[in-house]
C-alpha cells in the first residue's frame, strides 16, 4: 500500500526545483516498472481522516507493508502518528525533497516517530528505495 | 567512499536492540556482496578532523559519491556541514536506527542539511539503500 | 451524545498497558449498563470535520450534554476548540489514560479549554464518571 | 470563489462582541449587493480536506480569484499552506476580528504566508475589502 | 483519606465565579452524604511538609485510597510528587475549577504525574467523582 | 490623517520587488484621486516621538480617522501602542508588503494590537483599502 | 502586620554590600521610630505554610494592612500568591535590594501579582516607604 | 528632576481603572504640596532622545536626584539604561500601576536595572514615595 | 551535621533500581562505621522551613561541616539556596542516584550553586564520600 | 560620515574599564591624525530619528562611506536597520568594547545585519580600523 | 585509567581562584600518594577523538575503572557520551570546580549522563574521591 | 601567529559570493605584502585539538599575538574558548564574511568571548585589519 498526503495529487506542478516534474501517475509507473511482481494499492487524499482510515484498513486487509508520503501532515498530525502505532507491518516514510534542508518546521517528523524508517531527498526515486526497504524489513520477519 | 563517524568501529557491540549485531566489517561485506562492481573506500574515525580531511580529499580524488554515517557528530558538527557544502558529488547520509524515534536531540541533523538525502532506520541495510540512492543520483547527472 | 476521536474505533487493540482491553463497543455497553435510562448517541470518527459537524449538530438537536474523547485532536485542534465555544450544553472531556503521565505533548489540552471539565486516567470508567459529571452539571442549570 | 473554514457556518451565533451578528448568508448578500456584476462561488466546510480540494479545483476551473477565511485552520494548517502555494490567481485572506488583538496563538497566520495579502478586523466588511483587493490584484496582471 | 492543599480552608470565600460558594465543611458533608458507608479522614494544610507527612502516613495506616486537591502546590511541588510515587493505593487528584481553562501556569500538573488520574472542573462535585473513581480503582485490584 | 513611519519617505527607492516603485507622493495622489471629497493630513517621520505627538494631536483636532503605516516601529514600539490605546477614532494599520510572508520578526505587530484592523500586502493600494475600511468604521458609529 | 520570609531573621549578616548591616530588630525599631502611633505585628518565618497562615489570619483579625518581604518565596510561591488574592486589605511588597538589578530569576515576582504595589531597592528604608504606601491606600478607602 | 516618558502627558485620560483620573498637572501639585521646600524640574516627552538628553543634563546641572516614570520605554530602551548608568545621583523609578500585575511584557524593567530602586502600583502617590526615597538616598551620602 | 530532605525517611522503600535498598538508618550506621571519631547530627524533614532552620542553626552551633541531600527541594528551593549562602562552613551536597542521568528537571541543582561541591550517583556511599570531602575542605582552612 | 548613537557624547566618562578614557573629541582628532586627507562629517545624537535622517541624507549627499557606532540602538532598532538597507555606500559598524564578551543582549547586532562588516573590541582604535576597512571597500568598487 | 580533557595539561596556570595551583603532575602524585597499590594509566589530550579512542581501548585492555575530567567537552560531546555507553566498567566523572556554581552552560553534563556518578567542586581532591568511588563501585560487582 | 580553522584550506573554492576567490595562500601573501617586517607563523587545521595545541604553544613560544579565524568552531567550541582564556597576548578573531548577516546560528561567537576583539565582513582584508588591531594592542602594553 502506498499512501500519499495532501497536495501530492498535484505532484509535477509544484515548485519544480524542489519536487521535479514527475506526476503521481509517473510514480505509480516507476514503481510498477521496478517491481512488476508487486501489486500496489495506491491512494492519495487531502483528508487526514481518509489517511487514518486507510492506515486502519491495512491492519485487517491483505496488506504486507506501508509506504507513505504524508505531505504537510508529516509535521503536525498526532492522529496519524497514533494510527501508525497500531499498525505492525513494515512502515516506510518517504519524502521527495530533503526535509532537513528546507524550512525549519519541516525538519521534525511527527509521523516518522511511528514509522520503521524514513527516506528523504531522492526525488520520486525515494519511493523506489522505500519499497526496497520494506521488502528488506519483510524478509527479516 | 563510505565514511563512518565516532564509535561505529564498535558496531555490533552497542545496544543490540537499537543497532543490531552486525559489525562494521559485516557492513563492508554486505556492500561488496550487493555491489561487487563497485570499489569501496571504507573509512571510520573517532576524530572530527579526520572526517573533514576525508570529505575534502573526495573533492580531488577519483571519488564518485559519498555515503556517510556521522554518528554522534550528526547533531552538532558545523565544521563537517561546511566541508560538505564544498563537495558536489552525490552525498547520502545513512543511519542504522531511526533518528526520529529516539532522544529528541538526535532528531535534528546538522550535517544532513548539506547532504542530498538521508536514509534512517533500516539497520545496516540503510547502507545498501544509500549506495542505491547514490547510483541513482549519479545516473541523473 | 458521546463523541470519540481518531483511532478510538480500535480501542482494545492499542497498547494494552496504557489503554486496557475494552473495545469501544464495551464502552457503549458499560454506559448503557450504568445509565439504562439515558439514550446515548454514540459517534466515532477519524475526521476532524465530522467531529466539528457533530458538535454543531448538538446545538440544534435534542442533545442534553456532550461527553467527548478527542483522541489525538485533543492537543492540536483549534477548530474543535472554536466549535465547542459555540456549544452551551454541559461538555465533559474524558481520557482513558492519564494524559499528565505520558509524553509531554499530551499534557496540554487545547480542546479542554472550551470544555466544562476533564476526567483523565480511569480507563473506560472515565466515560462513566463523565456521564455522572454531565448529569450533575445538568442538575445545576 | 469565497472559501470559509470551520465554524463559519455558525457566524452570527458565536461571541457577538467579537464577531458581530451577521450570518454567513448575510455575508453572501453583502457581497452580492456590493458587487452585483460578480458571480460568487461560496463554500463553507469544517473539513480541512474539503478546503484543500476546493483550492485545487480553483486551479483548473474558471475561477479568477480566491477570498478565504480559514477560521481555526489559519494558525495550524501546513497542508492548506502548501495547496495555496500551487495556486497563482489572486489570493486574499480575510478575518472578521483583528487576529493581532486576540489570543497570542491567533496572531500567527500559517496560511497567510502563501496568500497575497490579509485583511483583518473589519467585521464582515473585511470580505468586501477582500474582493476590492482581489479586483485590484487582477487589474495589475 | 482526603487531602487539601493551601488556601482550601478558605473555600467559599475565594473568587466565587471560579470556585463557587461551598466551604470545605460543605465538601465534607457532601462526601458523607454521598458515601455514608465510608469513613473519611479529612485533612487541610497550608504546609507542604504536612501534606508530605500525610501522604507518607497513608502508606502504613489503614488507608484505602487518597483523594487530593493540592491547590497551589499542584504546579510546583517535586517533593509531593516524589512522596506520591512511594504510595501504591489508588490516588485521585481533584480540582474545583478547570485548570486547563485558567492561567497557563495552572495547566501543568507536577503532582498529577504521580496520581492515577485527575478530575478537574466540576466544582465541589469533583470530590464526589474522585471518590467514585477511587472506588472503581479499588474494585479492580 | 495618514501617518507614515521611518523610511517611508524613501518609498519607491527601497527593494522594488517587495515595495513597488510608487513614492509616498504617489500614494498621496492615489488617495486624493480615489477620495476627492476627503481632506487628508499626510505626515511622515523617522522619529517615534513625532508619531506619538501626531497620534495625540488626533485626539483634540478635527480628525475623523487614522490610517497608519508604522514601518519598522510596527514590531517594537510599546510607546506607540500605548498612545493608540488612548485614541478612540477609527484606526487602520496598513502595510505595503505582506508582513506574514517576510522575516519572522515582521510577522508580529505590536502596534496592531491597538488598531481596529490591519490591511497588509496589497502594495500602495493597501492605503486605499485602509481609507475604505475607516469610512466603513465611521459609518457604523 | 509586617511579614518577613525565609532568612530575613539573619538580616544584617548576609552579603552586606547587597543588604546593608541593619538587623530585623533594627527594622522594627526603624518602623516604631517613624510611626510611633502604629501598633506593628512583626512576624518572620522560614516556613511557607506559616506565612500563608499569617496571611489568612489577617482576614479575620484586626489587621489594617500588610507589609511583606517574601524573601526567596517571592519568585516561586503560587500558594502565597493564592492566599494574597483572598486578602482585601492594602498589601505592599518590599525588598531591601533592587530585585531588577540582580540575578535574572529574582526579577519576576509571583507574589507581587497579588499585591497592591512593590517597593524595591531602598535598603531597610523600603519598609518605611511600604508603611507610608499602606497608609495612603487606607486613606483612599 | 522628575522625568516622564511617552503618553504621560495624557495622564488622567487613559484607562481610569488602571491609572486613576489625576493629570500630570495634578502630580506636579501633589509633589509641590508634599514637598514645598523642593524646587522640582518637571519634564515630559514622547521622544526617547529628549529623555536621554535630560538624563545627561542632570549630570552637569544642579540636580540632586532623579525621579522618573519611563512609560512604554521602561521595557525596551537599552539607550536610556545606558544613559542612567552614567548618572550617579539618586535615581528612583516610579510607576502608577503595578507593572507586575499587568501584561507579561510589562513585568521586566530594562531601565530599572540602572536605577537605585523602583516603586510601582500606588497611583500618583508613587511619585510622592519616590521623592521620599530619593531624599533618604541623599541623606545617606 | 547531615541534613536530609523530603521523602528520604522512606529511603529503601522507593524505586530500588534507582535508590538501592539501604534505609536512612543504614546510612547513619554506614557513616558511624566509616568515621567512628565523628559525632554526627542527623536530621530528616519533609518541611522546607525545618531544613532552613537547621541550616541557620549550623551558623551558631558547634557544627563543623554540612552534608546534605535536599531531595525534591534540590531543583526548586531559592530559600534553601539563600540560607546556604549565609553559611561559611564546608557544605557538601550528596545524591544517591546520578541526577544527570534521570529526568531533565532533576539535572539542575538550585541549592548546589551555594554548596562547595556535589557528589551524585554512588548510592548511599555518596554520603561517605561527602564526609571525606568535608574533612578535606576542613583541613584546608 | 561618522555617526555615533546615544550616550557616545559622554565617551570617556562611562565605565573606564570597558570604554577607556578617550572622549568623542579625542576620537575625532584620532581620525584626523590618521587620515588627514579625509574630510570627516562627525555626528552624534541620542535620537533614533536623527540617526535615520542622517543615514538617509548620506544617500543624496557627497558622502563616500559610513562609519557608525549605534550604541544602545545596535541591539534593538529595526528602523535603523531598514534605513541602512537603502544605503549602498560602504557601511562599517564599530564598537569600542567587545560586544561578544559583555551582557548576552549585547551580543546580537540588529543593525549589523545591514552593514558590510563589524569591528568590535579595540577601544577607540576601532574607529581607525573602521575607516581603513571603508577605504578598502571603496577601492574594490 | 584517568582521562583528562582539553586544557587540563595547563592545570595550575588557569584562573587560580577557580582551579587552584596544582598541576596535572601534582594530581598524578596526589593519586599515587593516596593509592600506592593502584597502577594508574594517566592520559591527557586536547583531541576529542583521542579521548574516544582511549575510552574504547578501556573495553579491551586490562582497565578496571575510568576516572575522567572531560574539561570543555563535558557540556557538548555527544560522541564521548556514546563511547561511554559502550563501556561497562565503573565510570566516575570529576571536576575541579563546582560546575553548578559557574556559567549556566557549564551546569549541564552531556557526558555525565553516561557515567555512574559525578564529583564536582573539591579541587584536585575530586580525583581522590573519584578513585574511592570507583573502588566502591568495583567492590559491589 | 595566524590560526585558521576547518575548511579554510579550501578558501577560494567555497561559495564565491560569500567568501571571494582568494585562497589561503593569497591571504599569506596579502599579509606578507602589507607587513613585510613581521614573521608570520601560519597554521590551518581541520582538527579542533590541533588548534588548541597551537593556542597552548603560543603561551611558551616567542609569539607576540594571535590572529585567528576559527571557521565552523567559532559557534560551538567551549574547549577553544577555554584555551584562549589561558593566553594573555593580543588575540584578534577575524571572519571573511559578516557573521551577523548570515544564518542565525553563525551570529553567536563562543570563541569570541575570550578574544580581545572581532573583525568580521571585509573579505580577506579582515586579516590585514586583524594584524593592525593586534599591533595597536601590542603598542598599548
Amino acid at each position: 500500500m502506498v499512501l500519499n498526503g495532501p497536495n501530492l495529487n498535484l505532484l509535477g506542478q509544484r515548485d519544480k526545483n524542489v519536487y521535479g516534474s514527475d506526476t503521481l501517475e509517473d510514480v505509480k509507473n516507476l514503481l510498477s516498472g521496478h517491481f512488476p511482481e508487486i501489486d500496489f494499492i495506491f491512494l492519495q487524499s487531502n483528508h487526514e481522516g481518509d489517511l487514518i482510515d486507510a492506515i486502519q484498513s491495512a491492519r485487517t486487509d491483505t496488506i504486507d507493508a506501508l509506504i507513505a508520503n504524508w505531505g504537510g501532515f508529516t509535521h503536525t498530525s498526532v492522529a496519524i502518528h497514533d494510527a501508525l502505532e497500531l499498525l505492525t507491518i513494515p512502515k516506510v516514510e518517504v519524502h521527495i525533497s530533503n526535509i532537513h534542508a528546507r524550512e525549519e518546521f519541516r525538519e521534525r517528523s511527527v509521523t516518522g516517530k511511528a514509522m520503521d524508517g524514513i527516506i528523504t531527498g531522492f526525488g520520486t526515486y525515494s519511493y523506489v528505495l522505500g519499497v526496497k526497504a520494506a521488502l528488506q524489513l519483510l524478509s527479516k520477519k
